[in-house]
């Protein structure tokens, strides 16, 4: 029998395309294959949006955690104390920004807790968090606080292009500084260990430059001769399958190829500018470096779109597979 | 009746692949309708890598350029008193560099003077070019620096896909001290000006950020507030179609989708990553900011695969459309 883990669905802004992606994902028939699902969100909200996309599941409320245990074939949905405010369709509204934040809240503390495997998040509104008065710039910063993780590392997954970024959301002169030997080698540590998790044994890591053509030899930038290079020798000493530094403009055609299983890159536009052009639908961000696991849809809320019923739910499938086997299920 | 430009077509570096696309393009039936063509190469190695491509075309050697004049229909080949040494398939000889490179040469020195309207230069390798003695990282610096033309700009374009870089072969953090209002202002300019040239009339530039999100409103990064907007202003204010800075992850698939034009890439990878990953195989690259027409194929010598018959001419003969396009041919 497989192991199926128990997994927190956090509904997102109620304003945005969350519900409606949700409501498509637990209509979808390999949802319990990968795991338990608990919706973290209303209850209301989400039977309308089955309602707008013309899609059924059976669903329970439940008001605590525990009340998912039972054999009943519904999925449970918990609002944990915050059912939000009335849905209010494109809308920011920070009541609405409030609410998301506070599902995810819940849903970390309990995996922190242990009482769930790890969690996938929709699609929150960053201007809208704003206006509810916190400050994460996303829910990878939100969660690796709440975590009390400071070194997370974001990561962007979509097919074979598996890529974990050295800094996130930085500038660019910031996330140059943080080309540092004892961080290069945690991220590469941290690919090679979710890697092997996910099933890779052993993963084959690319480790990019950070210069055009990776530096030319010293002609265009010596981070790859100074840093990078000894970094992936080191890593490799201690028996990661990892190389490089590779020329950033050819390597990601090589990890399409399948030539290795993840790329290292070393800022936020290196991974995100070629993954999102080719792979928009299929993204899921995944945070590494915290003690939990945490995957998430790779769109945003799409105010625009909301609420039509034409949002699709591929991201939030394939962040339930991935979420699934982080957490160490059979899937 | 077309105005079709003399274009020079050179080699290349003999033993790499350059003979072979440039015999297959010469059978190219769309040839004749964008240029008359030049060969800057040597006569009996172009008829090896016909044999060696089963493909014909009629060709005559030339001695003096005048000679390409004539009414015949027999595409005139001229090795400018340099006919390069015997061909040795895949391997790295510093004659045939010092060969490749003398026919850019006189290529470049016959577009100044007015002879031909412009270069379509066939891959070099970077290695062998040393090797001989010389110190160009590539083509795009060798014909800026025969053109006195410190000012160029490297583009590269596929398809959709029209990218003008600010800066092209340095380091990342020597190209983000490069992004001035007056360097920025000038490579918007110098976009502006080529794609009116190739018929946008007027063209619709967008102006990628630097930062991730391009700085979320400066809270990564202030670039985008103090220079890049200003700059983007500023060029609006004389008249340019421009518009960003955009975030340098999701507007490439706007560019994809014909809702801009070109884009003004910030550094190397910004445009080299995407369009490489996308595009491998209609690249073209153009130098803007000299005084002469010049485009390349945007691969290398491939001395893997080279005398195999086996390369492709598809780049070859988008940088011939692309460097009709820009001298003003009607193609």
């Amino acid at each position: 029998m497989q192991r199926r883990p128990r997994l927190a669905l956090t509904m997102g802004d109620i304003n945005g395309i969350g519900p409606e992606v949700l409501a498509r994902t637990l209509s979808w028939e390999g949802l319990r294959e990968h795991c338990d699902p608990v919706v973290y969100g209303n209850l209301e909200v989400l039977r309308k949006a089955q309602q707008c996309c013309g899609v059924e599941a059976d669903l329970k409320a439940i008001d605590d955690l525990d009340q998912a245990d039972d054999a009943s074939p519904a999925i449970p949905v918990y609002d944990a104390g915050t059912p939000g405010p009335v849905c209010a369709p494109g809308q920011l509204d920070p009541a609405a920004g409030d609410a998301a934040i506070k599902w995810v809240v819940r849903a970390v503390e309990d995996a922190k807790a242990g009482r769930i495997a790890g969690l996938v998040t929709g699609p929150i509104n960053k201007a809208c968090i704003y206006a509810a008065g916190y400050e994460w710039i996303g829910h990878t910063e939100l969660v690796a606080d709440l975590c009390d993780a400071p070194r997370y590392r974001m990561c962007l997954f979509a097919g074979p292009y598996r890529l974990i970024h050295n800094t996130g959301h930085m500038s660019l002169v910031d996330a140059i500084r943080h080309i540092t030997p004892e961080r290069l080698a945690e991220t590469i540590g941290l690919a090679h260990d979710a890697l092997t998790r996910m099933g890779f044994a052993p993963p084959r890591i690319a480790v990019a430059g950070l210069n055009p053509h990776a530096g030319e030899g010293g002609a265009f930038g010596r981070e790859e001769i100074e840093v990078i290079a000894p970094t992936i020798e080191a890593c490799r000493s201690q028996g990661i399958d990892c190389d490089g530094p590779h020329p950033p403009d050819t390597i990601l055609a090589k990890l399409r190829d399948g030539r290795y299983d993840a790329l290292v890159a070393l800022y936020h536009d290196q991974g995100h500018i070629p993954v999102k052009l080719v792979a928009m639908d299929e993204g899921v961000n995944v945070t590494l470096g915290i003690p939990i696991v945490r995957t998430s849809v790779d769109h945003g809320t799409a105010f625009d779109i909301a609420w039509q019923g034409v949002a699709r739910e591929h991201s939030f499938c394939s962040a339930i597979r991935m979420a699934s086997q982080l957490a160490g299920g059979d899937s």
